[in-house]
């Protein structure tokens, strides 16, 4: 299942538009590269609807949305969506302010997504209006757990059902969900909530994984998802003891550039429900 | 006194507002959570305040300052003082420019900073409303010397006397003070000046510092300093002969994450004056 | 040839303003310095001007340029000319919209650059006024073989005496010209492009390699090139079999960072046409 989502976005190099946000947006870009895309951000008004047209998919994450990219936002999602093209969200920090819910919330009504991926407190501000996000890290009682997962699946299929996109909501347990399947998916370490931008990262390979897999939004989002969490593990495995996050960041984008399909199809560990 | 003020960190985990540069974003961020810290960047004025009150402390950095974030950097900063949040200002490159020189006066005329820390040329420019900052670095006139370190430490103590702040300025030795005590702080290593963005790194984790201690900033704002200094050097001592600036930052980053408050209080070099 | 020309940048240490994309420009900060340099990046239309008048140097780059930004640029480039400071223009994604088109295209008009530098998919957009630029990578159609060598050394002779500046067109084979002269450089490593920012980081060089040479732009920048090429291949050597582009970014800074004169003079393989 895995092993051929990795290797489409090897052969066929998806060019992806990124209108995202300054604080990890290189990390965006290196990762897109390592995974196998190609990315290109532009988030003038001017420009942003017609690189969109260029592409063949849209990330757009709310990091540090401000008045001058949300029109572009806007603008590149209603052309991604004319043009049948994948589109992303990552709704950063959505629940930590109301311009982050409301815009995020805005954008979901003029724009079909195909994915949204956030942290369960992001997703819950999504769907309820409001949320105590702590900045942009899951609030502690949003976590998902063995104890809490079923309750979690059925409230992801939920909203999957409502919004009509592929929801990947990614944490201790990583759940992805379309109305009536869930892949839960065991990866990743602790440490990875250490780096800044592990979640940037996702999304902008999700945006790479849907764009080079159009035929099945679900699987491809759960494939890039279990290849970041893989790469998770095998980058923190490499780890010595003097090293810290910062090359922990640097070792999971190596990791995402050597991952073959078939290391991805062997080791990562998902369910179905 | 060090051993303390790192592990408050650690225990806290101090959410810091950041309008900072796009240059260095990403290594605060990560410094960020190196030390133990949680980061989020938000520099639109339609949410600047509203993320300020959601965090413990903020950092303004003028790094890369324009005409849509300075009005977002004067209303976070209220907001702090408003909320009682420690505010730290680095006045990234202040004489450089009339615009940098100005506004971060002007940010100190109607903002209370509980820390300011800039290189000797950028706080002279403060002080004195004109400098000659090159670039972004000290003006080599400026270094502080065993020879000029009498001066240096009464002027910045005459500085924090008429700001009310604590005033850290750093260079090859560094100077921590209040109006009337001073951390003569002698860590670090040369080439750390060869890495962009040490010293905004030194501010963030110094805005995480002031939250997590927040009855002793002066003592806290040298916490920081010398923990900054003494992963400079230990991250040069793991340098190999073929690495340079990327692999040092990174180090230093890695550093940060792995220091203990023990490894902090024994080895850090610094007097009272 | 090349030995004098980087040592002259590590003698003078050349302060270079920086007008660039927030995606790369961490990795620009840290080669200016890696290379011997001093960056300041500032794009408010504010201090622009100002900012360009205190330093040597100025490096233009539209990678996401803006509204806000676009004026800055046009204000920068008139001051470096009337202050007598190399310019350099990197047209990123000249070709994959009609913003970035016009507007390289726009600031050629009003500012006299020292040297333009991109790929041929770029240029070309430049010289033709629209392109098939793939997003910010060159179309593979307008690679540089040995076959279609003679021509492209002939097409950037003639667009360098178009325009009077030293076109640098960066690929798998470099081409550095002036109007009657081009230097042919073979240099490099394919896994550079998977790595976000390369020419990014070049163009930057460039500007320090031009501020520290002011007498001969064409060898400065050729030398630039040669260096960067040159540390592409040193640090690819150095990679092991875990490592991917994120490590290769570092290695690559940290090889500008070690780089001698004698040895990018021995080393670099270029011949003159």
């Amino acid at each position: 299942m895995l092993k051929d989502k990795l290797e489409n976005v090897r052969k066929s190099c998806p060019l992806v538009h990124n209108i995202t946000n300054y604080v990890t947006v290189n990390d965006c870009a290196n990762t897109l590269l390592a995974c196998g895309g190609s990315p290109i951000m532009a988030d003038d008004i001017n420009e942003a609807a017609d690189i969109t047209s260029i592409c063949g998919g849209l990330n757009i994450n709310i990091g540090t949305l401000n008045q001058r990219t949300i029109p572009s936002m806007f603008a590149a999602g209603k052309k991604a969506n004319e043009c049948g093209h994948p589109v992303v969200l990552d709704p950063v920090g959505a629940g930590a302010s109301d311009l982050r819910t409301r815009t995020a919330r805005e954008l979901m009504s003029q724009i079909r997504f195909t994915a949204i991926r956030g942290n369960m407190s992001e997703i819950k501000a999504l769907a309820l209006g409001s949320g105590d996000t702590k900045g942009v890290d899951a609030d502690v009682a949003d976590a998902v757990t063995e104890e809490t997962l079923d309750a979690a699946v059925d409230f992801v299929k939920k909203f999957a059902a409502a919004t009509g996109a592929v929801i990947a909501v990614t944490g201790a347990i990583d759940i992805v969900a379309s109305a009536d399947k869930a892949y839960v998916i065991r990866g990743g370490h602790p440490m990875m909530s250490r780096i800044t931008g592990t979640g940037c990262m996702l999304s902008a390979m999700t945006a790479a994984y849907l764009t080079a897999n159009p035929d099945c939004p679900l699987e491809a989002a759960a494939a890039a998802v279990c290849a970041m969490g893989l790469c998770g593990q095998r980058a923190h495995a490499r780890l010595t003891e003097r090293d810290g996050n910062a090359t922990y960041r640097n070792y999971i984008i190596d990791e995402i550039c050597q991952l073959s399909g078939s290391v991805l199809e062997r080791e990562a560990v998902y369910e179905v429900r």
